[in-house]
């Protein structure tokens, strides 16, 4: 099974990074950008023979417990077969 | 508009990043991982009255001009009202 987890600065965190490449963009030509926010995409595979909810559970609470930092950071995740 | 654009190393490419992640979740506790794979996310606001179809175009030509490096990366997107 497998899970992508996306974590993203919390909407009210500044983006330093999200806007600079914004600024590139806009510079070189690229025209009716309004936002650009930056932010890590996981993918975990995991082994064969979980069931759905274990899988949930445990994407989760890695996801809160390690990928993301809670204070800054949100996430959702989605499971594929 | 929005547009989430993923970027992530080819399947034939090493990821040490993610395979340090994956080391350390197994370290401390997390069963079941098979792999994991780190790569980047954007999440690009277009302005308003631009069409889908320009979307479509310009978030491309965005992704593999410049958010990609396409030796090494490969990217999937997705575009939501």
């Amino acid at each position: 099974m497998k899970a992508q987890v996306f974590v993203s600065l919390k909407k009210s965190v500044l983006d330093p990074q999200g806007k600079t490449i914004q600024g590139a963009l806009t510079k070189i030509g690229y025209k009716g950008l309004e936002e650009v926010r930056q932010g890590k995409y996981f993918e975990i595979t995991l082994r064969g023979g979980i069931s759905k909810p274990e899988a949930q559970a445990e994407v989760e609470r890695m996801a809160r417990e390690v990928l993301t930092n809670p204070v800054i950071e949100e996430f959702h995740y989605s499971l594929e077969e």
